[in-house]
């Protein structure tokens, strides 16, 4: 086990890295960076335990992220302190003092709302998530795949109100402080996903906070060969929006974007289907990517990501798969994040067999 | 302070009686009843504890109740285990040990819920509730009229689901709590406005139980007239059903219903509007009897309440007006409960000052 901290220095990587492993979701990092910047300017730094494989120490992990529709906090910036009255009324609700904070989601402005909560607390940050990017669902992290549930989940608000859910399983969990969420007016800090450290360390995606920082250095950097080599990943497609097909569904983005190539790709069109992230990419019809491996839409000159939310006509862009964590990919993950639990009639293959195919 | 037992053969005289003081509202007694005589089959009797005026203990009353469309109800006959699981998770949530169980409404369904939370764990029932009707909505109570908080409520259902509300006021509670039943599906068992019990006493409509009963056994042998003087209530109408309009609204059942007068009536006519319960009665355009003042409508035969789902045309009828309770007559409870809290634009003028007008 070690530590190092995040200071101020680190937030362009992290925002970066984390915008990178969004896949187009997540919500806007910005945001979680604006926020964290302000609590950044009174610690000054925030402690993060990395390293750890196994452990058999009864320490206490909490999962700590913001729930709703992104837009909702781009509209109004959330203040900070809930998120640790939401820890603090799950440490009194489940008696347990909590040693460790845990994002859920490495994406997005869920990247920072744990590191908010530590500031705000003064509990580390635990490196590693349940997703290794972002999925719009709270039962769709490898907690829940082997065996965490998320309740109870604390709901908070800004006036003050508290809700505190304890679902049958994952998918109730999710309905119900979904709900509430939207009748908070759209956006709550939620607490959620407690369980011990050992566990912890058997069921989540571990490193994934590092990843997003070392992400965020080579993209700024503009080192994309060496961000290709970190990540065994792929650049799937080059070309131009030339179509996005947007709409709003049980509180989803949904639709899709057509891009028409260029350069190598020229003559070739790809179209990604998102929800929230995005899911499916397909070359001329030819399904290339599926979740839960990433898809990557990059701004083809500055490396910047695009979100699903900005994606537009007329951007030139470059698309990358990314493979996913081993724990997105057993049988028990893939019931919940492989592409037929977003309905699609297909099974997952991992993206490095698909490539070989489309190299042959 | 006495205490009395309701056994299987109360079971007829409470039924009529709650659907007497539930104003046409409060779902359907019969349903509750169903319920409470499966439990009566069990446990025999139910200790009801009442002539309470003043106490200095600290014993801990809570309310319970059922949360939902009347309509859902009819379609899935409760599981009646729920509210003692409400109770039980309520009382480990706040640390307090229950001992006395008090109706919040005195009007259909809810009326026999607590007594069946009663049998399933051997608390007894306190002779009161909040409203000494029926209303709405969770915030319009004497209790919260008073100064006591609806939250914490916890709210169940049938499948195991459990979710804590602890809203910053009782419209935040009320909403919160509403839109987690409807996304149980419709219906859930409720426990909430729990306190001491010299605040209840303080703060309750007290002796409803009783009421309820003896009003159920006047109606059930006809002595109408010795119904009037218990209740100093009013005959305002007879007449004949010619019109009801019905919809929903925010999950409300809204409207209003046309009876033509017949005997001494005849040439009148009286408009009833509805939200759930009758809320405010008109003879001829004018205002005769407001919430919170209770309007009961009657078989004109059988002398049998009719429920605002249940009123139809052709109907002949017969409508009383019931002085309401002095503690929903104050600046306070106005102000949750008159007729201006329903949208109305005029003021709460007791019913026995209106009449005096009417009858000069």
């Amino acid at each position: 086990m070690e530590t190092y901290f995040i200071e101020e220095r680190d937030l362009q990587n992290l925002i970066t890295g984390a915008s990178f492993l969004g896949t187009g979701g997540g919500g806007d990092p910005y945001i979680g960076g604006l926020m964290l910047k302000r609590e950044l300017e009174i610690v000054k730094k925030i402690e993060v335990v990395t390293g750890m494989k196994y452990s058999n120490s009864k320490s206490f992990v909490l999962g700590s992220a913001m729930m709703g529709a992104p837009i909702v906090m781009i509209e109004k910036i959330p203040n900070s302190s809930e998120a640790k009255k939401a820890l603090e009324v799950y440490s009194k609700f489940t008696d347990n003092e909590v040693e460790y904070i845990t994002p859920l989601e490495m994406g997005g402005v869920n990247s920072t709302i744990p590191l908010i909560t530590s500031a705000k607390t003064g509990i580390p940050v635990v490196d590693g998530d349940g997703m290794g990017r972002a999925f719009p669902e709270l039962q769709m992290t490898t907690f829940y795949f082997y065996g965490v549930q998320p309740s109870p989940i604390v709901i908070f608000d800004e006036r003050g109100n508290v809700s505190i859910v304890q679902g049958i399983d994952g998918y109730w969990s999710e309905k119900i402080a979904r709900i509430i969420t939207v009748r908070y007016g759209g956006s709550a800090y939620i607490a959620l996903y407690g369980t011990s450290l050992p566990t912890y360390l058997n069921t989540a995606v571990l490193g994934t906070l590092s990843l997003a920082l070392e992400i965020g250095k080579l993209l700024n950097q503009m080192r994309l060969d060496d961000l290709l080599d970190l990540l065994k990943a792929i650049i799937m497609f080059k070309g131009k929006v030339v179509d996005v097909q947007r709409r709003v569904e049980r509180g989803f983005s949904k639709g899709n974007v057509i891009i028409d190539g260029i350069e190598n790709y020229s003559e070739k069109t790809m179209k990604i289907d998102f929800q929230n992230e995005f899911l499916v990419a397909r070359i001329n019809n030819d399904i290339v990517t599926t979740v839960p491996d990433l898809i990557t839409v990059l701004d083809l000159f500055t490396l910047k990501p695009i979100t699903t939310d900005r994606i537009k006509y007329g951007q030139k862009v470059m698309v990358i798969g990314i493979p996913s964590s081993g724990k997105l990919r057993t049988k028990e993950a893939l019931r919940y994040v492989g592409p037929r639990a977003f309905g699609y009639d297909v099974d997952f293959i991992p993206l490095e067999e698909r490539w070989k195919k489309v190299e042959n």
